[in-house]
This record gives C-alpha cells, sequence and structure tokens, in this order.
C-alpha cells in the first residue's frame, strides 16, 4: 500500500478524480489483454493529462521508489501492462488530443492517448492514412502502439509502427523530458533515440508526445481469396507473387485448423477440407491495382488453387475478409482460454513453420490454429487450451518453449509485433545471446538506474522470481484478448 | 606511438601486411572527406578479414586502452573517422563479400567492406535494389553507410539508409559479438538495437555483418527539369506536388548561386538570372509514372515556371542531370575551401531556409550556394571559401552557428545525413538539449565505458578540447570532398 503521504501528494499533482486508490477501481487495471498471465492490482492508478503532470508523477515514484507503470489501453499481448511489483499505474489514455496535422510535410503531431483510429479519422479528410494497423485499432492508444511498436496486417508492404515514428517527447526515469526527432524525413543527429523509445515498452521512458509520418492514402484496392488444398502450393503462391513485384497491402494466410474453426463458429462456406486459405489484397493508383490483381490471380491459378475469388464490389470485399476478421473469434469459442503466440520467421521459411507447428501440436496433443500476416512471415498460432487444467497447461508451455525453439532456428524472431512484456521475457537469451541481454540491461541501468519503469518486462526474471506462464495468480483470458489480434 | 608489444600483437592476428606503422602508410587515413578539420596520423592501421580478427584488435585495445577508430572508405562528411587522439585505425574495406542474396526474402547480408554499389551491382541480375544512394555510392562502404546511416538523393519516397538495414553483427567495445535483428519484416524482440547502432558512428561498437532489405527495382522512371524565377514559386511546386499525392524519387532544388557556378562551370545553357531550377523524377510502373509525370509538369505550368522539359529517352536524361551532378563540382571550382553542411528542415521550410541562407550569406560578407534534396527537407548550403584566409574562416564559423540556429529554429536538424562527427558535436546541445545530450552520454558510457571506440566523436568537446573548425591543423579540402556529396 501506498503511504497516505504519497497519495496525497498524487492528489495534489493530478487532482482528486484522476487518482484511483479504492480496489474495485484497480482491479481492471490488474491485467491486460494477454491469456494465462498472473494478475497484479496496482496501488494506484493516476490520469494525467499533461507532460507536466507526469514529469511530477515520475519524480514522486522516483523519491519514494515507487514503480511505474505507463499503460494506454491495456490492449497488448505479453503482459507488458500488468504492475508485478503494484505501485502506480500511469494512464494516458486523457492526454488524448490530436495536436497538428500538417498536410504539407505529411506528419501528425498528438499526444500518447489518442486512439489509433481516431488519428486515422482525423486524418482521412486530407487525403492521408497512419498506415499502421493493429487489431485493436479502434480501442489501442498511440502511445501504446509506439510503446509496443505495434504491427498488424498491413507491415509487408506499408511496415510498423517503427516505420512512422519521427519524433517524440518522452519523461525520462528522473523527470527530466527529452525530446528527440520531428518532422524532417532525414535526420542523423546523435544517436536515434526515437527507435531506441519506439517498442521499448515503457521500460526506459514514459512517451507523452508523437510525432508520425502520414501517407497519401491508396485510391484503389483489389482483394482476392485463393483457396489450397496444399500448403506448399500457397507457400509457393506467397513467394512468387512478390518474386513477380507485387507487394501486396496484405497477404494473409489460414490454416486448416482455423478454416475449420471459421466454418463452425459464422458458416460462410469454406471448404473445410482445404489446407490453407489466402486473403490477398493489393492497393494504389487504379492502374497498377488491376495489373498486380492480375498477377496474383495468375500466379495462384498457375499455383493450382482450388478455388479463388476476386472481390467486384465492397460487399464482396467484405465476404471474404470475412474469414479472416472470424478467425480469431472463432477460435476462440472452441476452448475457454487461447494462447496467442506472434513468433515470426521469415517468409521462405513459413511451409516449415506451420509443418512445424502441426508436429509441436501433435507431440503436445494440444489444438493449434495458425493464421496471420503471411506476407512478412509473421504467424500467429494458437493454442486452444484451458487454464484450469494444469496437466494442459504443462503441456502448453512446453509447445510454446518449442515453437520460439522453432522459430528462432528458422531464422526468425520471437515476436514479430505484440513485444517481449512478461510473457516472452525467459526466451529473451534464446534469440539475442548473453551479449546481447547484456547489451539491452546496460541500456536499461543507463537510463532507469532504479528500475522503476515498468519492471519485471522484457528482462529475463532474477533468479527466484520466476514469472512464467504456469506460475500462480488469475489466469483467466480477458474479453479483450479475444478481440486484441495484432 | 604503439609500443613494439602491441604492433607485435597486432601483427599476431592480422599478419604482417595489414599492419601499417610507417608514416607514408598512417598519412592517408589522418583525415576524410570533410573539408576544414584538424588531420592526425593514427599510431597503426589494421585491416581484418574476420569478424574474429575485429574481436582480437578490440581486446588487445581494450587492455592497453588504445582507442580504435573503424573506417570504411573515409568518404564521410563530418570528421567521422579521424583518429583524434592517435590510436588504431581499423579498416574494414578487406572484409568484402556479399555472403547472401535472398531473393525469396528480399534480403541481403554482406561484410562491412562491400561497397554499396557492388551491392547495387550484385543485386541488379534479380531485379532488385538497394535504394539508399549517398553521392558517394561508387567508393562508400556498406559499413561506414551503415555507421553514418546515409541518405542521398532519393530520400523522399524510398527513405535511408536507416529504413533498409534489418540486422547487424556488431563487435562490442568489450569484444563481445552481438547479433540482432534478421531477415524478418517485423521484430519487435528486446530494444530495437539495430537501429541504435545504425548512425552510432562507430561510437558504440564495430559493424561487422549487416543484412539489408532489397526492393524490386522501378521499371520506368520520367525525368523533368523547371526552371523559376522566384523562389517561392518553387518551393510552392515542390509541396503542390507532394500534395497531389505524387511522392518522387528524387525531388532536387539548385539555387542562383549553384546555377551560375554550374552554367560557368559546364556551359549547359542553364538560365543564370533563375531564382531556382526543380530536377524531378518519378519512377515505378509506366503507367503510374506517366500518370504522375503529367502531374508533375501540370504543377509546374501552373506555379509559372519560366521553362520545363521533360526527358524523352536516356540521352535527355543525362542532360537534365548534368546541372545537378555538376553542382558540387562546379561550386568547388569558384574558392579552394568547400564548406558543405547538411542542414535538414520540414519540407514546408525550405523557402525560409533558402531566404534566411542568403541573408547568412549577405551579413558574413560569404558566397553560399545551396542545392540539395528539397523532396525531404535536406539542403546542402555550401560555402565557398579559403581555409588559408583566417579572417574569412573566422566569419565561416559564424555563418555556420548561425545556420544550424536557424535550421533548428525551423524546426529542422543539425544533419540529415552526414553525421555529426567531430564537424558538428558543439551544436548536439542545442538540438537535443541537456537532457538528451545526457541520454546519448550514458548510452555511449554504458557500452563502451573506457571511451575507446571513436572517442571525440558526436559528443560536445570535453573542456581544454575544443575541437572546432576554426582549430590548427591541416585543413585542407580533400579531393574526396569534391566527390563526396550525399
Amino acid at each position: 500500500m501506498l503511504s497516505k503521504a504519497v497519495v496525497t501528494e498524487l492528489v495534489s499533482i493530478c487532482g482528486r478524480e484522476r487518482v484511483l486508490t479504492e480496489p474495485e477501481d484497480l482491479i481492471g487495471y490488474s491485467f491486460d489483454a494477454t491469456a494465462a498471465l498472473p494478475r497484479r492490482r496496482p496501488e494506484a492508478v493516476v490520469l494525467p493529462v499533461s507532460t507536466e503532470e507526469v514529469v511530477q508523477v515520475v519524480k514522486l515514484a522516483g523519491r519514494r521508489r515507487i514503480p511505474i507503470y505507463p499503460r494506454g489501453s491495456g490492449t497488448n499481448l505479453s503482459g507488458g501492462t500488468i504492475p508485478l511489483e503494484g505501485g502506480i499505474v500511469l494512464v494516458t489514455t486523457m492526454m488524448n488530443s490530436i495536436l497538428e496535422v500538417d498536410a504539407e510535410n505529411l506528419t501528425a503531431t498528438v499526444q500518447p492517448g489518442v486512439i489509433v483510429q481516431t488519428l486515422n479519422d482525423a486524418v482521412a479528410s486530407y487525403g492521408l492514412i497512419y498506415p499502421p494497423d493493429p487489431g485493436t485499432v479502434a480501442t489501442a492508444t498511440m502511445g501504446g502502439t509506439v510503446a509496443e511498436c505495434s504491427g498488424g496486417l498491413r507491415g509487408l508492404k506499408y511496415g510498423v509502427t517503427k516505420h512512422y515514428v519521427m519524433g517524440l517527447e518522452v519523461v525520462l526515469a528522473d523527470g527530466n523530458v527529452l525530446r528527440a526527432g520531428g518532422k524532417t524525413v532525414k535526420n542523423v543527429t546523435g544517436y536515434d533515440l526515437v527507435k531506441l523509445f519506439t517498442g521499448s515498452e515503457g521500460t526506459l521512458g514514459i512517451i507523452t508526445g508523437i510525432t508520425v509520418k502520414l501517407i497519401p492514402a491508396p485510391e484503389h484496392r483489389r482483394t482476392m481469396m485463393a483457396v489450397f488444398d496444399d500448403l506448399d502450393r500457397a507457400a509457393k503462391t506467397i513467394s512468387e507473387i512478390i518474386s513477380h513485384k507485387v507487394i501486396p497491402a496484405t497477404l494473409e494466410i489460414l490454416d486448416r485448423v482455423t478454416i475449420q474453426a471459421v466454418e463452425e463458429h459464422a458458416r460462410i462456406g469454406l471448404p473445410t477440407e482445404a489446407e490453407a486459405i489466402l486473403l490477398i489484397e493489393v492497393d494504389g493508383i487504379r492502374e497498377v491495382v488491376e495489373k498486380e490483381a492480375a498477377v496474383v490471380l495468375e500466379v495462384c491459378r498457375r499455383q493450382g488453387a482450388a478455388s479463388i475469388r476476386a472481390a467486384e464490389t465492397d460487399a464482396e470485399r467484405d465476404e471474404l475478409w470475412a474469414a479472416r476478421r472470424a478467425a480469431l473469434p472463432a477460435l476462440a469459442q472452441l476452448k475457454p482460454t487461447m494462447v496467442l503466440e506472434d513468433a515470426t520467421v521469415p517468409r521462405s521459411k513459413i511451409p516449415e513453420m506451420i509443418r512445424g507447428l502441426n508436429d509441436i501440436a501433435s507431440k503436445y496433443r494440444l489444438k493449434i490454429g495458425t493464421f496471420g500476416h503471411a506476407g512478412d512471415g509473421n504467424l500467429h498460432p494458437t493454442i486452444l487450451t484451458d487454464v484450469s487444467d494444469e496437466e494442459e497447461m504443462a503441456r502448453v508451455e512446453r509447445a510454446v518453449d518449442e515453437i520460439f525453439t522453432l522459430a528462432l532456428q528458422l531464422g526468425g524472431t520471437l515476436s514479430g509485433e505484440h513485444g517481449i512484456g512478461m510473457a516472452k521475457a525467459k526466451y529473451l537469451e534464446q534469440e539475442f545471446g548473453p551479449a546481447g541481454v547484456e547489451v539491452m540491461a546496460r541500456i536499461k541501468h543507463a537510463l532507469d538506474p532504479l528500475g522503476l519503469l515498468n519492471p519485471g518486462k522484457i528482462f529475463p526474471p532474477a533468479q527466484g522470481k520466476i514469472l512464467s506462464q504456469g506460475e500462480a495468480g488469475v489466469k483467466e483470458q480477458t474479453p479483450a484478448a479475444r478481440e486484441g489480434l495484432g
């Protein structure tokens, strides 16, 4: 429990209404969208409305040695916002102004609490878009998506959050305010602090201002769906499309388990014996789109797709997207708990990865549905389980270990877009080796010597303090996890 | 002087032929392509051929507390490779293998000594390109351009080096080898160390392996030139092209001083009374290129360009490019010394910046020719002077101070693409404030606690050790500076 004096100070900084200390108010901040992780109630929640208030809270936390957990909407999928050591959860959702849309320089500057979709709505009237599109665009904040470096369905063509963050204002652990980057396309002054803080998961500073790059909205798009009886042919189709120099905006895959789950759930007429479905969308100037769509269709035919559909209208497009949209909710219905991973491999390794996932599923007698962003190798193997079944959860944990080992063996990475948080901290050294983890730990220590910013995240847990998925605690799947698809 | 024992150890690591200690061999490593900076001879130069040799040299340097200066071809324009404290210059040019071109995943993996153009030649047969194109592509190494985060003429549409570096192998100050990133488009595992080392100018580690992203080569391009009697109309043209959602691959500007210099030097028929010339190239799929070219020409007409030319053939394209290519050599002929800056502003501020540069030129009675990458706001104000004229050099230094102050006032940055090195270190705090410089210094100290990696670069010089452009030393312009255009 925080002392009365600390609470009084928090109230003097933020005002009575924006400091929460009642148990019933705190409980909503004890978890995020990640399944099967321990919960922990914070000691207080503050909702600052200005950078200056953030500075004052951080300084107070420093003086009193209280851990501080920055949080946006809590939609992340790696346990990144869970207040492991209690302390203060600092919620940025009330800092939600779009400060500027600069159409001439193709930038927008926002406070961290702005919802991603709200920004996109605001720039639409200029004919511009902010491309990063995590599944949670309608609820996730800009601050959260920058802290997590969120991905989404358009990564192959448009990149992810870090490719759009141009400038940041960050409150550092000592309460100093850093401003780095800005509106210039080119900037090589000093170290790239903008990129260092992007994706640092709140462990190095608290983001209080963001300048992002915008791009012209594509004027036209074309959506296609191809069904394959053979996984290799689906995979071959993916690489052949790209080797024809067509870079689709979206290139998604659904495997057989996912197809069957979707069909059972939504009855949209998917062929349940198919091995894979590809959903492909090309966008841009009309002439290019038509040309690229023709290439995609020709490649699908040549690779022997069992069936191919191309949407002619918006309604038909919605139909094709329905299968992909239903993937996560459909899988979620099969079992009480869903462990959603985001192991990522080089695009060419997708067939090997999917076959490996099937082997792991057999070996541990688990149901794993795999779908995801095939174009950029970012798959979402989704283990369907029940958190109350301890014996099965032990198998799940071993399966997850093997999934990460496989992804790394194939030249991949632990996380394509969900971040490390608590959920994957114990695997970090497997990817980076001791030298890499030490470099990161030194940076963390240099910028947060007291270790008060989001402690317990990213870094492998200290001995005697193992925070694995198998640990005690309430581990139900949260409703947000069912929606929170990257 | 290094002790005999150290030299013996270096020879035992790299072999006799790849350790240089004779004064005549060392002199070529006492400067780089930057004008008007002090020179300093290293005590030894080593040319390792493997990561393991780099590790051994770095460990030796650590044990003996010898500063170590990584260097590629030495084409940089901020004094980044000058061995300020003597020590060892570690040249990576003999680590020059292209290890892999992975056409399926659109990546290439190279050793640091590979020349940028050599990589592009190697990937051309796959129909791919590596887009970053500093003016020195034919001589600069991949390692050097990654360490400097080089820019070039295609930044607006294609971005700069950091947008293409996906994975790095780095020898750290303690001799450990870090491997970060890889071939996956998405990767959010831990801090973005790839981006941290990219552009860190050899102060955090020595890059020994690089995986870069490749993109399909544009199939078609269209080059246009427009002459303006009015600077504002030229600037308006730039923003209007972009507001029409046309993002040219190249959008260059030449100001009146540069136009006159080019015409005097090359006699290619430029209108010497013009205020600005824009060189605009759009590329991509033929249909798009023709459509975009039509937009560009229409905007130029509407903004009242005095004359407009569009190349119909490769020969005509070369003619249009001739003026831009001649800019730097032409300016270089006017005076013995050329101080080439790369202050960068948001695109919309270009007219203000150019007018400000003209005011600064008048105030300090200097000739400043300005040209550069107008599309991304990255201008090259080029002060024409004579390093042997002390009184004029004092005015040059004050003018440079004002140029940076102006760029920062306009929301810009000290360096768009040349880096900080020695040349701009004293301005760093003006952009980042004390908090920003401290964050960088902490990172530097965390990763290089003995301060042996490229000391004296990026950070403001310590008291009593001012390394300004006005300081003593041989300050002639090097031949490379005349070519070394970003």
